[in-house]
């Protein structure tokens, strides 16, 4: 048995809060068991100087924890007066698994500022992170296409994001809290879309390794969740948006 | 007539939520109108150098918005490696006003991390995160109490912020919100105790200049509203925990 | 009897020198008592990018101490790669002042750079700062009007700058020294104009409060040593320049 | 064909010359192709102070390229200020593979810090950096097993990674060089152990994404390409070396 | 003829003013022609880590100019939040000379700070700085001696400093001011003791070469100069201190 | 007899292996005794702002060594987020050294960057840099001649540099290593032309001092040393681009 009480395969109870915050064109309040996650989707009418007169839009992402999102306080970048490396990391996957399933050049030249900001931590925060900017990128672009600003809703796939790990004792299991993955032996974490294929794959195993075997059983695992992930996403956008993305290439 | 409304003397409505966030000794979520802010207070067992083996506790807050928190987007304090002038002004505000209604012995060589973290705002956010943070260090200090680390609860105050103006047509006001904040040509914020003391008094007229009368006006509107606001955070503390800080002093 | 003798409601002697630096189109050395403080005014043809295109001109300035103006020596903030947040506040709060007696308009797109270089400091030197850096705003204004760049002196009023504080035994008292300033239960800054009205107030009670009746006897004091200050600045300026001044606006 | 003549299934050419540099405790040069790393490992008598009194080393790594290393030159990122977060992501890949390869506990309470400076870049730096660096962390460990400041290696297995990618035309490839990794629309970096166990598997397409099939295709490249430059490493360190790892756990 | 109207031989006004500012050990304002800095010399009583338990003291110095030092305004360096390296070259420069004539064991576990702050420039901060912050050192040296912290004086030459370099028209020049270094060819620094000897020589021609004779006729420009410096030094610091001074090694 | 076996006037062995890395346009790696640096020239078609629409093109250096290119791992300068000042002294040096021989106004609005990278040290790194980055330089410049981008080689004479100093026992000695620059008590470093002029001279007696007399026998063995290095500077650079040099101006 899991220490919260779950099977191995199960996910921990999922919510997605729309709107949750006035001011940007998207946004939502992902809560994964006790992890919970603001995400906002942010336009600015011009990419970063790299993509001028390209045609082409850009997505990028910030990802932080409040201090004490965390059972001890961490101090605050700001004060630090640097980003870590681990928040980096986050940062450009969340930000290249947004783009993969985004069609830039319908956007034309704007860039989307995707902002993850974990208020409460229990494992997890990166693939929560990645669940719920998915829905506020969605909302943002679907207001973009209400007003005519663009002639279509450029966004050709779903995409949500689970960890799996090893546990010593309890093998492969779904979806780790804190607690699970300090302990696990091996953590991967998994980015997919709608149709199944993978976008990103990250699995590590410090201090341990695994076998292609036990590979095998963590991708089964991962793509189950997943799929319910995804189910919630569309339920949050509501059937037309799901329909039109469904429909889209 | 106020842009929202209200009458030239009413607050906006406040709601503060206890116990917001799982991990920290104390936390709140409070709400001014459509100003949000997740106040938290964090215990460590030890005291900056500057006050080592003094016997005396200290208390330090840090003070940050979400980048998607206004109107536009702003740019992190971690991405810009430095923490802006106003933030600095801001967190050393809230710090010295804490300390204000702490008996600083009595706590012992511990400091409280407070943090602020606004998440939405529409004006005032200093003013609501002194008053949301009031709450949470006492909770955080109750709980030290509860355990019996200290002896009595080191508070003898309570302590609340609101801001006052002056617009160009209404005259005095009370509790700006974004848009009356932008157009006041004299912006005060008031710190005060459950005594009706004066803490802090921060008046500026950018542009503007304001009279030893306007001024008074200014204090008797500031006075009102703050005692509206300690008495909330007493029903939110509760009858018991009120009573002693009344007591205390 | 104050601790330099003074009476409670006596300024420090106080000179204001013009032109004691050769480049700067404008510059002072203000001395209060022992603090020492050179200020300069530094004419630049642009303002910072926010303002652009907005015909107004604008005011900023810089504060400063040599490493050596104090007791112990203070690491430099060049060293340190960052200005801390009580330079901050200080350098905001100089900008603030000054713009709010400008005509900014009539200033056209050009910024006035202000520095305040404290050489020796022994209490009182941020209102030093803002009483001498007026000084040296008004020689780099009237530079540019009598080389016909401006077609009028764009200063409507005086302004100056004093602290005042509560002494425990002494009570209210003026122009407080450095000592005078660490054992001062209350400390309040007060800028104020020519014309006798507030620019700014900023009291504070670190560990201590102070009541309304409190605030009245120091705005009083306050008062009555800024018109002392304005006087000193206008023999400095000389009569031409007072009444051109004084017939603004 | 791929572009330079090289099967789908065939590494580079790959020398690891050994000793390379004079004064670190172990040092390569490793060519794979036109790529070329200097990795050095260094011994310090002490770990980092999360570490400290728990008797076991750390192992930590710093990646860095010569700013002319590539086709057009990189801005140094001493002049910056800052890491960027793509070195901070290879560093801290580095550290955590070479660390699941050794018993940090027989290692005592040292750090090992290893260097990889990128003197010419053609694609597939991480992956070279990796293998050449688990041959310089060896030299280093073997150097204080010989001086018996160690009783044993405390090295349990071999390690190596290279990179698999799908080109658009050609299908699944093994060891992208530059070209190839720019028009790749998959790419997959995998460590592995001379068990052929998976030590971190990272597999990203961006703009693209990847079927369950395509995985299973890329991961056979790479170990097929593993243990070739896992025989090299053999051959490098010499039998007496090789034999002691082998024999290892 | 030059361009102030000296010969090329000679020297512009020099005055050393003793302790112009009131908090340092000791302390001098020097002025060179126009060209005025601060020279201060600080105790702290303890070396730098690197120097401890070694019985040794050491001496530092950190150079700086006010922003409007200068004809055009310069960006504080901490404003920018870092060091020019033209201000770390001087900085470097000045500690290295000083520490050559000063016994560093006799000073004991002691770090001397030497700021030096150009409060106008017009050509050869740096050399004014080396010849004030001597005697500034000497003062603070002098107290800790009379105050009998030191058994002796710990200082066995005299030390200053100019700067040569070749107009183009008149040849070789001494004590060149800002015009002067501007269009001159060849520009050296000439750092010499009270017996002749040098401590540091530095010439560069930016743009420019210069023949072993005409280094020959700059260093007698400058022998001759750095002797009427130390002419000077001796008067200000007294004949008691300065015979001690001559005595000692 | 030196540390080394060599004479007192003696080089140590010296070799320049052209095109060492592939992307440059002109790449070095000079080897004086065990001291090793890779010196690359690339180019850029504009110069730093300071410099536009001046028709003048500009030289710039960057200095580095790998962290273990010394006996102790130095940390990285990216990883301190700031140069130090000894980098920057010497990245001055080089920049400037070069400028000095080249002619700027017919290279054009270019800027070449020039990179050393020490990966061995040994003493002397910044002076067999500079020998090196000449090399590097010429061919780059002698790639944009090739080309027709420039109608001559603006190069109008040769550039080496060399270190000596004052070993207690030998007296004045040529191309110190690094445990004969521990100990030298004077060092000095000297940078020449082919044609036997002075471009910058830099001595130093840290603790020491130095008489003319002495001066004149380090200038007769730096002398020496660096028509030797010049004369492999033209064996490398071949006789056609000597000749060309030679005949420049």
């Amino acid at each position: 048995m899991r220490v919260d009480g779950r099977e191995r395969h199960q996910l921990r109870e999922v919510h997605i809060e729309k709107d949750y915050i006035k001011h940007p064109e998207g946004s939502v309040l992902i809560t994964v068991g006790e992890t919970k996650v603001i995400c906002t989707a942010s336009i600015e009418d011009k990419v970063p100087p790299f993509m001028r007169n390209g045609g082409k839009g850009w997505i990028t992402a910030e990802y932080s924890m409040l201090p004490r999102a965390t059972e001890t306080r961490n101090i605050r970048e700001s004060s630090k007066g640097k980003v870590t490396g681990r928040t980096m990391e986050i940062q450009r996957l969340i930000g290249r698994a947004l783009r993969s399933i985004v069609d830039l050049e319908k956007l034309g030249e704007r860039t989307i500022w995707i902002d993850c900001d974990v208020i409460q931590a229990d494992g997890g925060t990166r693939t929560a992170s990645i669940t719920g900017a998915y829905v506020a990128l969605v909302l943002a672009l679907s207001k973009l296409w209400e007003k005519k600003v663009l002639t279509s809703l450029p966004v050709y796939d779903f995409l949500a994001a689970t960890s799996v790990g090893i546990d010593e004792e309890l093998g492969p299991i779904l979806d780790l809290n804190y607690i699970e993955d300090s302990k696990a032996n091996v953590d991967m974490n998994i980015i997919m879309t709608g149709k199944g294929e993978f976008v990103e794959l990250q699995g590590t195993g410090e201090e341990a390794t695994f076998s292609r075997k036990q590979l095998n059983e963590l991708l089964d695992l991962g793509e189950k969740g997943i799929q319910e992930l995804i189910t919630l996403q569309q339920e949050t956008l509501g059937e037309q948006i799901a329909s039109i993305i469904l429909n889209n290439k």
